[in-house]
């Protein structure tokens, strides 16, 4: 696989800096697997790295993103887990395979972090990185899966997932959001979705919702969630707002529920009120992505139940600035960069 | 058992309201056992209680306090649960049989709340209300269970123990504190106590813990607890002070860990930063007593664990407000009041 | 209330023995509501009972079967959990609400065994018995719900359920096996069926069963089963057949899988190799019926999946006897009989 | 590194094959590192193993056991999991990392199985199978936590570890069922064993026992634990012996109970009646030793409980032969074989 690639790098923070370089087609180690990137999806944390420096923000110059499909085109030596041909995902932290997360001076290793990221036409990663894409989805659609289709995963699913008839509620259109809705209304669970926009909130039902509440018409949100459970308040919230925004939550929450913290849009500081949560005997849980064993069950659940992640726009790979502005905006679901031909 | 009692009732709030009466005993109603109380205990609870009006303060005139051992001496129609002569304890939230809390209006119903009081020679109860106490206490020390001893129960058992080997946090000397480093260190875990008192560190390592904070040396206590565990954090942590505590818990959390939330002395919002709680995927768990299986499970323990309560002082029932005052102090463990002869 | 009703009693052993008596309509006690009995589904465990003595065989004369819908027509003084109008379930083991069941002489009681059976016009029980029917099914579909439809949400929910993409056995089409087709592909899981007659097949892959395994082309069905999941085996066996057939199941086990131990139609000792159940680190789990809390959610999951149980056939109050020998003929889903007007 | 070294080999089925070879001391490959073993302990598969052909029987000439724990002398390029000079266990199924087991072609891989054995005077392995010792011990000692210390952490912790004050019952006095008395009674729970040798119940008294149930006295000993605790049953059983006796384990167990399923004394099928397993709600386990992350669990709380493993004699290296003899003979805890210095 001689030859030059393109990748962006980052080389001092900000993403004016970012820059398309031609570099060398890695040769894969003794462990390796070098992959042709067939697609990257972007995540609202590109641009805490990007526009850093913030909590995330990594030391530049550095390959930007963390979300890949491709295909296995050469493999080093003492390769076993993959195979050339084989279409895979990088997984987001690489150390956490299962369990509790393995930190590093308090942080979990991930790519386009800590560790290196995918925007490139080719990588080499150790095989263990890798994980077997889904048989039902393209490129495009299995790079949505590793960030944001795993989170959702494992805030549903990892820590006692919602029952069928139980109510759980997810915010805004993004692209955790809507994997949630999708995966919550499969498993039998009547989904409530909060937006501040009525045109979403019918896409949403489309997806499998069960009612949309609008958050201007509803700015205490939480009581909508209660009124539509007859007082018994929701079982999971996957609480994408953080901030203030927890103390809703809170109170919306049902005996035993469940909230999954996995946002920051309102900072990196939380607040609630306690009583509430003494008396529904509920859990915040911090969610960051999920461990290896969780997406390979992902996956096989994409196939099993043929989920279609959504795709708000795709991106050619030197279009990955406007792909930025587009996550700028607000996509609804994913905005993703082909890489390919 | 006709004939006259005295009991605690609080015409309206505000504990120089309080008034010792005198009334008539009880007569056992169809599912009713008559205990004479023989020890009540104490709780911060009542502070807010009957110097409410807080979010906790109950309507008056009532009788207050939650926690009480006696005897069973007589029974109601069609009681088989308990019998005449049977040393019962009172469970603190009556309808939480197991599971998940049921609330009313939001409220998870309790003694000395918006059910009955116990600060009595004698109460009435549905004999589902009552469990049987441990064998190897006396009523003083057995009274300690139904509240603090529950709660730490409920904090370290019901949502994943810790392991022998890993590292428990408690907060200063308070009988929630006490009863969970004691179970806790039987458990085989580590426990670390932080306290402002150094005397009071001292005395709690006879209990059991492995090391103290001191939080006038240590008031970044969080630190503390990451160098004595090797960076690692720890696996359980009694959050009893609440507030921007609670910030230092999370940062103080290994991977994977659980904060129990338990208190309020810091005021009824709790703020945290949500990062560190991302990266330990750990949890914040509201704990609000418990159901009346781990009251049965906890009574059981302490038999077979020969568990001793740790009581600061006791005082007569006509003592009551001096045992108040006490509480208000700050006790090393529990302050209860000797109601029998 | 005041008059006559119908209702079969058995007065000693053996199904020739039962009779349709006519005797006054009970007046609800204290605590109790009376609810004229719409329909009564039957359970394969009457034929135990009835044609006993058996392990099951109950003391005669008795009022058989256990499962019934109808409508609170009284009550009597104090009851709150149910009003006049509602449309009720009786809970099938009483006094099980939540946890670990509670046995009397290792046996937890239930409804037409040890306590009193429903095959009657009218029956007056505690209000503590009852459960909400779910809105969306008549009397004679939700007669299925408290054993069948127990049984099968307590083998898939209470112990781990299946997650979405995984595999779930279930053996026959008998009510649970096809309650667990239903509510297991509501759930995302992919369901293989055992059975021996190919026609039974078809419909039960219209339920949401992927793939069929005929018994008779598959003796050993657990090579099948190993086959259709690459060779990873099953994550949940709901093994209704027991006996030897258990050890089918063990070897059919994926790593960290389950199976619900269910039935006996083989005999009441099961036998299998221990080797593959300690390779896969699975679990048999022991299941009967289920708690309180689990009836309340599986009907809340019937209301909200829309949940149509299989109804094989419904009969006459008087032609009970009828039912029985269609029961014996093993019916394709639920026999019910039908008691209101 | 370079020079010979002693080691045991098989070169075909049958003890009476084994042969202590010289062989050049292995340098490491790339992710290696070299230990200088200092002890092995022995367990009852070796017995199988060797004197194979059976189910668990290796193909020969291989080098027999699993359990080691010894120093790293040598490291081969980019290890960075140990260091030289460290002190470390290897891993009994090193591909099992947490979660459920992997499988391949049915079984977990493990040293001296399908994977290189230990009884060597240095292995050469690669770091991902290496763990650190525990502080606490010599080499002897914590030659015995891979397997028989880790099957025993396993069958009590990773499923539901049993609470203070409930009811453990463990059977003999070989290695796992030791270990498991001393840690569940560390745990707080009320151990009960049985043994058909009055002497061997007095010594594991000592080690925090509460009761011994002789088999001779007691052969219905399922009886004695019901009788031990007031009817309720045993919350954990761990069956070593198998067979039939699985029998008595499902009648001695309590609601919500558990068997962890370990052994095969009396061979390779179990049988048991199903109706108390139907009854108790109760769950057979099965337990094959267990995860690396168990094995780091198991490693602090030894260290934190000072926990003392019953060694029961030692032999050298060349005297192995006579170590398996004394495990005919069935040991009171463990045999090890002394290889360093």
């Amino acid at each position: 696989m001689a030859g030059v690639m393109k990748r962006w790098e980052l080389r001092k923070p900000g993403r004016a800096n970012l820059e398309l370089a031609s570099v060398e087609i890695p040769t894969p180690k003794p462990g390796e697997a070098l992959v042709r990137v067939g697609a990257v999806s972007l995540n609202y944390r590109e641009k805490l790295i990007l526009d850093g420096p913030g909590p995330l923000a990594a030391p530049g110059p550095f390959v930007p993103t963390s979300d890949m499909a491709g295909e296995v085109v050469a493999t080093g030596e003492g390769v076993t887990r993959v195979r050339k041909g084989a279409r895979v995902l990088a997984h987001f932290s690489p150390p956490w395979l299962d369990g509790p997360p393995p930190r590093v001076d308090g942080m979990v290793p991930s790519l386009g972090g800590q560790l290196p990221g995918v925007l490139s036409e080719y990588v080499s990663f150790p095989e263990a990185w890798l994980v077997a894409a889904p048989r039902t989805l393209d490129d495009v659609k299995a790079s949505t899966l590793p960030c944001a289709g795993l989170t959702a995963w494992t805030a549903l699913m990892e820590h006692g997932a919602p029952r069928p008839g139980q109510t759980v509620v997810t915010q805004g259109t993004g692209g955790v959001s809507l994997f949630a809705v999708q995966l919550a209304s499969a498993l039998g669970a009547r989904v409530l979705v909060t937006s501040g926009d009525a045109a979403k909130l019918d896409r949403v039902k489309a997806l499998g919702a069960a009612h949309g509440i609008h958050r201007r018409e509803s700015p205490d949100w939480e009581q909508a969630v209660l009124e539509l459970t007859g007082g018994r308040g929701a079982d999971v919230i996957l609480e994408v707002v953080g901030g203030d925004d927890l103390g809703r939550s809170v109170r919306a929450l049902a005996s035993g529920g469940r909230i999954a913290l996995i946002g920051i849009l309102e900072g990196f500081d939380a607040r609630f009120p306690v009583l509430p949560l003494f008396q529904s005997h509920g859990v915040i849980q911090g969610v960051a992505v999920g461990h290896r064993r969780g997406l390979e069950e992902l996956v096989r659940a994409v196939d099993t139940l043929r989920l279609d992640p959504v795709v708000d726009a795709t991106y050619a790979l030197d279009a990955f600035p406007q792909a930025l502005a587009h996550l700028d905006r607000g996509p609804f679901g994913k905005v993703v960069v082909r890489v390919g031909a």
